[in-house]
Formats: C-alpha cells, sequence, structure tokens
C-alpha cells in the first residue's frame, strides 16, 4: 500500500522537499529504480544519478538537496532514514495468535495467548514462550528454556533447555542455542572424557541470530549475547563466550570458548578467534582473519588475511612463504657482507 | 538386479568390446573392484591396473581398448559413461507418492497428487508442490513458496516463504532457502536498525544444495541460482547474489551480497567472496581463496592460501609475514648501495 | 544435591587430604570459585591462586599438595579428575522411556522398549533404535538406519537412511549424518551428471557430533568415524573419509572426499583437509590450517595460517605477499652481485 511522501517525512522526523503527496510503494537502488520507488543518495559519487533516477523521489543530504530535481527527504543520514522508510513499506510479518493444532505443548509450558506456534513446533515441559512471541513450523523449545516478547524463532530452529532468549530477536531457521560445549579430556587409556556441560545461553533483547548459527551453551559460566548483537549465517560460538551490545558479525565465522568480545564491534566474514582471549569495544576484523591474541585498544583494525593472485603467480610467491626465514636472514648476511665490503674500501 | 554389459552399452550409446553377456551389479574403483563390478580407466597412468583389477568388466578409451583382456565399454569419456552406469544401477530412490497422515499441509496450499509428503513434514498457506516432488519428514515449505515437479526436499530443510525451487532439484537436509539477508543500519544511538529483506530466493532446475547450506532472500533483488548449479555442504549464500549455470561450489565457501558468479565456475572449498563483485564465467578459485575484487578474464584461475609446513618451521616463517615491507625495503637498500659500490670501481 | 570430598576421592580412586566430610555441590574455576566448589590446579603457574580462591577444596598434584591448606583430591592428572567429578555431580540428562504421543515411528521400525523418543521424532521404516536411547524432538530416523544402545539424537538432527550410528554416541541438533557425497561429471553439454552416493555414514561408540555438523554417506566405500571421535559444530566430512578413533576435530572444520585421518589426532578449528590423502596418527594440527598432502610422520604438527597484524601494517605486508617471488630472486642476484663484487677485490 503505498505511503505518501509527507507521511515519510512525518513518520521519520525528516524535511520534505517538493511534492508531498507523491506517493511511494517500494524501496530501491538508485540505479534500478523506478516509478512509485523511494531510493537514497549518501555519497556524493553516487550524485551523478540524481538527474537519471527513474525513482520518484529521493533520500539526500542537505548538501544534495539544492540539486535534486525531484520529491525529496532531507536528512543527514539517507541510509538510516532509508532503512526507516523500508520498515514503514514493509513491515515485518505479523502471524496470528494462538497454537496450531498439530503443534506439540507441554501441559507444563507456559505459552503467552497473544504468542504464534506454528504446525509441528514442539514446546518442551516449563518453557515459556513471551507475548506475541511467534515459533516456526518444526521449531523445538526445549524444557525450562525461555523466549521473550515479540521474537520470532523461524522454522526447525533449537533453544537448548534452561536457554534464555531476550525481546525482540530473531533467531533463523535451523539456528542451534545450547548444545553442548566442546571439552574433553583424555584418560589414562587415551579416551576422551567429556566434561558436562552446565551453563546455559542467554541472549539480551534484540539480537538476531541468522540461519544455521550455532551458539553452545556454557561449560560452567553461560555463553552471552548482549543487546542488539547480530550474528549472519553459519557462525559457530563456543561455550562461555561473551559478545558485547550490538557487535556484528559477519557468516561463516568462528569463536572458541570463553573469549571476550566488546560492544559495537564490526567482526568480517570467515574470521577464527581463539579461546580465552578478549577483544576491545569498537574494533574491527578484517574478513578471514585469524584473531590469535587478545585486542586491547578500543577501535583499533586487524587482518591476517593474504591476498588474491591469479594461480599461476600465486604458486611462486606461495611457494616463497616457506622460505621467508632464510629471506630474512640470507637479507641480514647481505648487508653485513656489504657494510664489510663498503668498509674495507 | 544385475544388468548385462550389452544393456549397459546399449543405454549408455557406447561401444561393447567382448562378452556382452558378462552381468555387472555394482561400480566400484579399479584397485578394489570385484566379481560383478565394472570400473573405468579414464587415465594412463592406471593402465597398469588393467590386467590385474578384479573387475568383470571396464570401461576404457579407444586407446586403451587393445590392452584390454576383460568385456568392456569403449568410449572417450570413461569418468562420464561410469556415471551413467551408476545411475542406472543405482537409480536414485523412489517415494510412493500421497500425503503421510502425520504431514501438516495448509488447505490452501497445492500439492500435486504424484507428490509425495513425509511424515511430520509442514507445507503451508498457499505453498505449491510439483508433480513427483518428495517433501521429507520434518521439512517446512513455509508459505507462498513452490516447490517445481521431480524435485526432492531433504528432512528438516526449510524452503522460505515466496521462495522458488525449480525442477529436478534437491535441497539436502537442513538446507535452509529464505532466512533474512544480513543488513542493517546503525543509528543515532549506535543500535542497529535492520533493512528489511524483501526480495526471495530463486533455485534454477537441476540444482543440488547440500546440507545446512544456507541461501538469504534477496535484499530488494532477489537471489537467484542458476540451472545446474552445484552447491556442497556448509555454504553461505548472501542476500541477492547470483550464480551463473551450472557452476559447482565445494563446501563451507561463503559468499557476500550481491556478488554475481558466472556460468561453468569451479569454487573450492572454504572459499570466501566479497560482496558487490564480479566472477566471469568458467572461473576457477583453489581451496581457501579469498576472493577480494572482480574477476573479468572467462576461464582465469585464482588463489589466495598460504603453504602447510611443519609447525616448528611455519613458526619461523610466519613470523616474517609481519616484516615483508620491511625485508622488501632492506633489499631495495641493498640494491642501490650495491650500485654505489659498482659505479666507485 | 551434595557429594562428600570422601565419597569423590572414593568414586574417583583418588587420595583424600584433609576433611573427608566437606560437601561439594559443583565445580568452578579456581579464579571464581565459591563455597561448596571443588576445582583443581593441575598446572605450577596458578599456584598463587591454592591460598586465595574461595573453594571448598581442591583437586592438586602430589608436588602441590602440601602447599594447599584446604581439603583436596591428590591425583598425578587433575584435570582428568576434575572431568570424573564433574560428571559425578553433573550426570548426563536422563530421559523417561516410551513414545511420545506425538511422534510418528513407522510400524516396521524396532524402538527399544527403555527408548525415549520425543514429540515430532520422525522413525522411518526398518530403522532401529537402541536400549536407553533417546531420540529428541523434530530429530529424523530415516529408513534402514541403526542407533545404537544409549545414545542421544538431539532435535531437529537427521540420521540418513541405511546409516549406522553406536553406541553412547551424542549427536547435537541439526547435525545431519548421510546427506549425499559430492560427486559429478559434466557431460558433452556442460551439464553437471550427478554420481550416486551408494555408501553410508558409520559411526563407532562414544562419538560425539556437534550441532550444524554434516557427514555425508560414501561414494562407494562408507564415510568410517571411529570410536570415540568427537567432531565440534559446524564440521563438515565429505563422502568416503575415515577418521581414526579418538581423533577430537574443532569447529568449522571441512575434510574432502576418501581422505584418512588417524587416530587420536589434534585438529584444530577452521581446518581445510584436501581430498584422497592420509593423515598419520596422533598429528595435530594447527587452526585454521589447508592441508594441502599426506602427512606420514605420527605426532607430527603442521600449520599453514598468517600471523594477525594491525590492518594498516597488515596491508603493507600482505600486499608484497604477491612479490614474494621477485624479492627471493632479486635477493638471490644480490648474493651473486656481490660475490662478483669480492672476487674482483
Amino acid at each position: 500500500m503505498p505511503v505518501s511522501l509527507a507521511e515519510l517525512a512525518r513518520l521519520t522526523s525528516t524535511s520534505l522537499s517538493g511534492d508531498g503527496d507523491c506517493q511511494i510503494e517500494t524501496v530501491a537502488d538508485i540505479a534500478s529504480a523506478g516509478e512509485g520507488a523511494i531510493s537514497f543518495v549518501a555519497d556524493l559519487k553516487y550524485k551523478k544519478h540524481l538527474a537519471s533516477t527513474g525513482a520518484s523521489a529521493l533520500i539526500v543530504t542537505p548538501e544534495l538537496a539544492d540539486e535534486c530535481d525531484r520529491p525529496a527527504l532531507v536528512t543527514p543520514n539517507p541510509r538510516l532514514v532509508y532503512a526507516r522508510v523500508a520498515n514503514i513499506l514493509f513491515p515485518p510479518e505479523s502471524y496470528a495468535p494462538g497454537v496450531a493444532a498439530a503443534a506439540i505443548i507441554d501441559p507444563t509450558a507456559s505459552v503467552a495467548d497473544s504468542a504464534s506456534i506454528a504446525p509441528g513446533a514442539v514446546i518442551e515441559a516449563n518453557a515459556v514462550i513471551g507475548e506475541n512471541t511467534r515459533i516456526g513450523a518444526g521449531a523445538v523449545i526445549e524444557h525450562d528454556a525461555e523466549v521473550g516478547d515479540n521474537s520470532v524463532v523461524h522454522a526447525n530452529a533449537v533453544v537448548g533447555h534452561h536457554c534464555r532468549v531476550g525481546k525482540r530477536c530473531i533467531l533463523h531457521a535451523c539456528s542451534v542455542l545450547g548444545a553442548d560445549g566442546f571439552g574433553f579430556v583424555r584418560d589414562e587409556n587415551g579416551d576422551n572424557i567429556k566434561i558436562p556441560q552446565t551453563g546455559r545461553v542467554v541472549l539480551g533483547d534484540d539480537v538476531e541470530i541468522g540461519a544455521s548459527t550455532t551458539i553452545d551453551r556454557g561449560a560452567l559460566e553461560d555463553t552471552v549475547i548482549g543487546n542488539g548483537v547480530k550474528l549472519d549465517n553459519q557462525i559457530q560460538v563456543a561455550h562461555s563466550v561473551q559478545i558485547g551490545d550490538n557487535t556484528i558479525i559477519s557468516a561463516a565465522t568462528a569463536i572458541a570458548g570463553s573469549t571476550k568480545i566488546g560492544r559495537n564491534c564490526l567482526i568480517g566474514g570467515l574470521t577464527g578467534i581463539r579461546e580465552h582471549i578478549e577483544i576491545a569495544d569498537n574494533v574491527m576484523i578484517t574478513a578471514r582473519t585469524l584473531v590469535t591474541h587478545s585486542i586491547t585498544r578500543p577501535g583499533s583494525s586487524y587482518s591476517s588475511s593474504t591476498p588474491m593472485d591469479e594461480t599461476i603467480n600465486w604458486r611462486k610467491n606461495s611457494a616463497r612463504f616457506r622460505q621467508l626465514d632464510k629471506m630474512a636472514r640470507r637479507i641480514g648476511s647481505l648487508e653485513k657482507a656489504l657494510q664489510a665490503l663498503k668498509d674495507k674500501q
């Protein structure tokens, strides 16, 4: 259903420029936007699109407003207003309250009347499901677990026993909270003795967990995910890890046991983080880094990948990696020998 | 049930050499093959096995046919004929049509009479299931999703709302199509505002998706997987990615948002591919590469891993990585100093 | 329920030092332990905590026993005894025998009377479930599969058709055994022809499989996981891999097809292992290694990652990686030129 630009200005507390009756029904990239779409220009390098875009309206900075010849929302942060407009045009899916006939609810579980429990969902003994919360098809909420108000647990996700999920959280399909942490001790016979994993997983509010992401329960201390943390798909979080508020972690990252990550960090995909280390607030880690020791300086940035190259070149350079120490020593020898020659002259 | 070699020759359109009545009941590696097995030799380096193998019959190239003293299928492409023979001997599992009593089908869903719906499967409102298609135990087809004819969705896999799966596709267990893409904007308070993910996942025909592989729905533009694409297990495909026809991607690879991959590419396992880049057709990427920029030349090959070494050596060489720039500068200084010495003489 | 230290000494066959009536109800880290907790000191570097810890009792080596002023269990291996004490205080969850009303059991399946089948679990035709074994909510045991005695298959895990799980195994949530291996041959048209995957997955006894870990069925030969093997979360094991007894593999590792890994290996997280190679017994692989060839020496240790650095430094050093071969050649030229200069003198 289209919304007028004036109404969008009002709802997003931005300045309206031009025709407020302009009807907006979707958001789009500036390059591909058409009739009825609103797009945004936050970066001067996209300025050239201001005239050529097919968008019916734009979201622009005050500096760009003069150069924009069509209806616009004017704001210092076009990207953020774009997100807000998108949320107005495309509100989250709503679910009819009630328990589907084919859901399986233990009689000792507590399910809010306003909650929506899909067919095939399983809610075990003493579990608690909050107001307006959705439990998707085939999702399993194990005994004594708790999912807060206004959260969504998608299809076939699992919330392990005694775990806690806050308010307004989203757990995507096949994510798993509360599997056992990975802890063993070898006995005299070389057999691996399992160390019981007795902690929980505790999620704050406004947390989003990606599809097939796994967060293990604590060994002793709980695994704790702060408010507003966003974890992409295929992430592994080991036992007793702590992640600070509003940290964002991209896909396929793995975090080893008992590590503490600060607030507002940005961690690139495919990153590995060792056990028992600490990462300060606002740290940025680039993709495919192996974080091998603590990072104490807030706001610092760390990396460790190697650059891509054509395979034919890479093969030659990569082979030299195994000679690096020798190369360094040869340089040292050359420096000495050269100095000796100089001294002679 | 055994099949005669003559019948296999007919079904695979290959030349028969020797006894066509030879009965074949299985396929096997040339080294371990026994009575009743057929094996193949495509490579001259396995020629020595021609005489010693226990296989009852072989699939060989015309060049090798003379040296083969037992019944054989003769073809320029033994490996391909081997695959075809294996498919004759071991046809895909067939499933009895019908809906299991314990399956949960929304009355508005459309399920072909020839489809097979397993116990515990959930088919939501307005979903469409094609002819001869199998939906496995516990699999969830969300509302308005569509699975084409002759496809198989294995146990506990999830097809998200509005997503499209083509014909003859295979989705392995716990794979997830159509979780939300990972897109956020920080607001004035440092909170992460979710950008609605309004696109779909659209799979072509003959696509195979590995166990626990996740493909996010598009942010605005759909995520599109071409015909004949094969994705191994544990792969992550982010929002609005496009993968061209017949591309093959090995396990544990992660592809970031809006990236476009060409046709017939071969991408090794554990690879990472950055967002918003393009990869040409027929490109090969070796295992554990981090693809950081677009690859424009079709058929080129790229890499970025580092070579394995004994830990004791690796430690020394790896430490030098952090001195590489200094080492390069020291070489430059040496070259200059040496030239100066030479000039003096 | 608390247990006396004397009883713990008896049950773990350790020497008691001090007050045997001391009541122990939990285990804890030495640094955070409080009243009622037992902790351990295995390493002299934690000796300083002996006096300051809040633990009611300790587990210490004979060398440390004299310096320990509180009740203690004395043993050469405090870490192992700690694991045993933890298992006494926190025994594995027990499940009431019987089949939940909402479980779906094929009439041809064989389920032990002592087994516990949760709501929403699906047991297909001819499957066999052993004594005291638990099948969790939404888990799927496909036709002709077998799960041995005293095992636990957690929520939404999948055991593929014909696969075998031994005794005392634990399969965590959303793990998948027996998806098809990844094998294709390109035909004349460039289409990818699937090679049928006819092997099984066979797990020994005492195996633990992490959440969202996937183990493919064999192509021809079974995929075989030895007794006592422990696989962390998000691991990929390809078709026909063999893993020897008691090997431990950390999260997010991927092992390619037909590779054989020895016994008692320790493989760090995020490791990749190529296809068709062999790794000897007792080998250690550090995190994020790419194992590119066979490792024949038992007990050896291999690595291949690159060191983390601040991004600003890493950028400079990383760029030099693409010049490594040239750098090595420049060093060689310098050595020759210097020698020529020396020879002249």
